[in-house]
């Protein structure tokens, strides 16, 4: 591979010559990180936090090296860069930025206290504990607050929490967007619970299932999506994540909730998404800044895109029909009485619940509104940690009408505040919406998406439309630009709600 | 814990806080190690090598700046340290030679070849092609020449491989000790031989057995020997190793070889013996040089005691009796015929065979001369790796009377050259033969070892025994010292062939 092909202005090579020892602290931390959520014994964690923040306060001091920084600025203002040299210059200085406001004490620390708190989350939820949380919660609010605080904001402490998930967007945006889309979903909502086709009481809700048959049936699914297990390999954890480490080295690790194959094999999809993301990206960008998205928006389309467009689609679905009746009889009844239809409905069945990323399409922003003004809350002072089970069952109730039965399922669900993400959520939503955007684009150019799906040569032309027009650019473009580059458009809410509303009620 | 109590010479303390951020990046270069060698998909290579050989070269700056360099050599003239601080003076006197010997550039090769050789060795030997891992060999002998020159050596280049592994010892030393116990070994071989009760073709050999009744007997045994789940795991790879990152993550990989259920056994044991040596190494070791014994000869001592001395004792053995059973008819037939007698004398079977890891404990030397005679003839340049496969198996056919059938189980049976370590088999004898030195003080402390194996309460014995003597110092003495301390010895061969002696004829 000749790296000459895409980077040849000289004070961008040097940039990317020193960059490389930034890269390989990142990819070890990043190893030892899906180790700590995969397989590290439990006590192993206090060293663990204490090695991996020894890591980042060196890569932050790599990163300031006064020569590395001269040439960042330099960077900025050279006028003849191609689009991958100014994609170096532009996310450096974003990380400049960073390094420069975050003292190195104060990003040890957060390392620390992260991978301590993800560990004693993990064990806080399983034994519904939410007082054994609750002061690292504390802690890391205070975290958060502080480096808010460091990184400067115009309007609210938020928005620079936001930034550093979402380059061009703001508390005070993301108000605007979920104000834009709240009541088209709560309306939608409405008309599909009165329709009925969607809503019904499911046989198949917290139905048990053969785990090892649908450990199976997800390396099924995973091998159909074009999974190469020589670059990539798929674990199992508590909450479902990807990692990459470089283009030939990208891992998923899914979950097998109780009582929901569907959810399990949503989420290896959904993941598959992510890795595909990484897989696919250009193999000149490995040990630069722009192996990945930067922005989580443009991360989470292509998850979204993978789990619910693809993965949740009747032809899809379909596929995989016959190894679903080995899951449990259960299954296998409703399989032979209805075919795939029975599975299609149960699978996109829309239905307030407790969790998040085992909610419907139509029902999941609400879960992401309550935790946006949540975290609001927090940053801005006005909710306290020790109220939060109270707050979030009686948000839970306002929303969606459910109230979680334990902490476990409700305020503990989820393990990204554990990791000190605050700030991440709301691209979750934006993220599934611009899924729709790609869908409209792609059918344009490809022809309907139900057919495609069907047939592994179908499978290899989506996949090849989102590497060509999404993923090959890792972080080369802002979200704005590839979005103008790719689409000739700016960011809409409208194609999803039409998605929506042709799925649940066309 | 009060990092105080064990250094307190404000030098040294300067030291250890210099030494964390080395520490952290050994750490996370060992996690990624790990990974390498159980989970990583194989493409990912490439982009491993360099990572970690950024990592070492970021070692070696970090290790080399003035400051920290200044500090190390004043250690060594201090007169006032403990033995812990004259410990920490030791050791990171001799990684000072080692860093400031050898150039970066040959530090950041040598990781990036042996990551690449290591995953090519896998395969190669997966394939029977010694030819595709010919060109790797061939780079990584060339580069331990290297090393060897840019270590320096009084008589034989070979000496500075070894010495990486044993602090005191030279090729020389090595020599005359395989002189003083090649002819007994070969003698009391032949008594047993002629004796016959450890030779008899064995029934058992080549027995398949039900690969996942054997990873629960293993899992049982690892229980059985207090192995503690919060702080350790176990994985399986094609090679057997243990490592740790701190004292609460200590890893064994074992195997599961076809049709040789004893040797998955003996290899759990024996790695779990180099568990040990780490887990009970006094926790405030942990981000010191002082962590893991610096001799390998002392940590085979422990993996070889726990392996021989313990696991393939007829007390011992019979404990797992019941789950042998479940294991394959034909070793349920044979306990049911003669109870744990037949399994401890197929377990412990006298008899030339193709692979070091399963040899038994008396021609188990004889696989090491032959390296020991090889590896010196390729270091002086006196054998040629294009001619390894040959010679291979005409030295097998000298000192055990076998050729391997294949290069897999021949020149190819073992992963230690692809990792680049040359000059450590060796160890693997002298280790071994400690082992017994071990085992008679343990004796005169506690009595017989066969009846202290048979009983919980006994093991803990036999590990505590093995904390306070041996495990919990770490490297703080050098082997020579700790002998002295721990047995008032120098080291002696005479102990295991008596053990021997007493196993096999007595």
């Amino acid at each position: 591979m000749d790296k000459k092909t895409k980077f040849t202005n000289p004070t961008i090579k040097k940039i990317l010559k020193h960059y490389r020892t930034i890269y390989a602290l990142e990819y070890l931390n990043a190893v030892a990180d899906w180790d700590l959520d995969t397989y590290m014994p439990e006590k192993g964690a206090k060293a663990r936090g204490e090695a991996m923040g020894k890591a980042e306060t060196l890569t932050q001091k790599i990163f300031l090296e006064k020569h590395f920084v001269e040439l960042i600025k330099k960077s900025q203002e050279l006028d003849d860069l191609n689009d991958y040299e100014k994609g170096v210059a532009r996310v450096l200085n974003r990380d400049l930025d960073y390094f420069e406001k975050l003292p190195p004490e104060f990003i040890e620390e957060f390392a620390k206290t992260t991978a301590v708190a993800s560990t004693v989350w993990k064990k806080a939820k399983k034994d519904n504990k939410f007082k054994d949380f609750e002061p690292y919660l504390i802690k890391l609010v205070e975290l958060v607050k502080k480096k808010a605080d460091y990184m400067g904001f115009d309007e609210h402490p938020y928005d620079a929490l936001i930034d550093s998930y979402e380059e061009d967007w703001t508390t005070k945006d993301y108000t605007e967007y979920f104000d834009k889309v709240r009541n088209p979903l709560k309306e939608l909502l409405g008309k599909i619970q009165k329709k009925g086709s969607f809503t019904q009481d499911l046989v198949l809700e917290k139905t048990p299932y053969d785990e090892d048959k649908m450990v199976e049936l997800n390396k099924k699914v995973l091998k159909y999506l074009n999974a190469d297990y020589a670059r990539f390999r798929d674990d199992q954890t508590v909450h479902p994540f990807t990692t990459g480490f470089c283009v030939d080295d990208v891992r998923i690790a899914t979950y097998y909730p109780e009582g929901n194959f569907g959810q399990s094999l949503a989420a290896t999809a959904h993941e598959f998404g992510h890795a595909l993301h990484r897989l696919n990206c250009d193999p000149e960008l490995d040990f630069t800044p722009l192996t990945e998205g930067d922005s989580y928006t443009l991360n989470e389309s292509q998850s979204r895109f993978m789990e619910n467009i693809v993965g949740r689609s009747k032809e899809f679905l379909g596929l995989f029909v016959e190894d679903m009746k080995g899951l449990s009889p259960e299954i296998a009844k409703i399989i032979n009485k209805d075919g795939i239809d029975g599975i299609y409905r149960y699978i996109n069945a829309v239905k307030p619940s407790l969790i998040r990323v085992e909610a419907d399409e139509v029902t999941y922003h609400f879960h992401i509104m309550l935790r946006f003004e949540i975290e609001k809350g927090l940053i801005e002072g006005s909710l306290a940690v020790k109220d939060l089970p109270e707050i979030w069952n009686s948000k839970m109730k306002e929303y969606l009408g459910v109230v979680p039965p334990t902490d476990s399922e409700g305020v503990l669900q989820d393990t990204h505040w554990s990791w000190g993400y605050f700030g991440y959520f709301p691209t979750y939503s934006s993220g599934s919406f611009l899924a729709a955007m790609w869908k409209v684009k792609m059918e344009e150019d490809l022809g309907k998406i139900e057919k495609l799906v069907h047939s592994s040569a179908g499978i290899d032309k989506v996949e090849n439309w989102l590497k060509d027009n999404v993923q090959q650019y890792g972080a080369v473009y802002t979200l704005k630009d590839l979005l103008k580059k790719s689409l000739g458009k700016s960011f809409d809410p409208q194609p999803m709600l039409d998605y929506l509303e042709v799925k649940y009620l066309g």
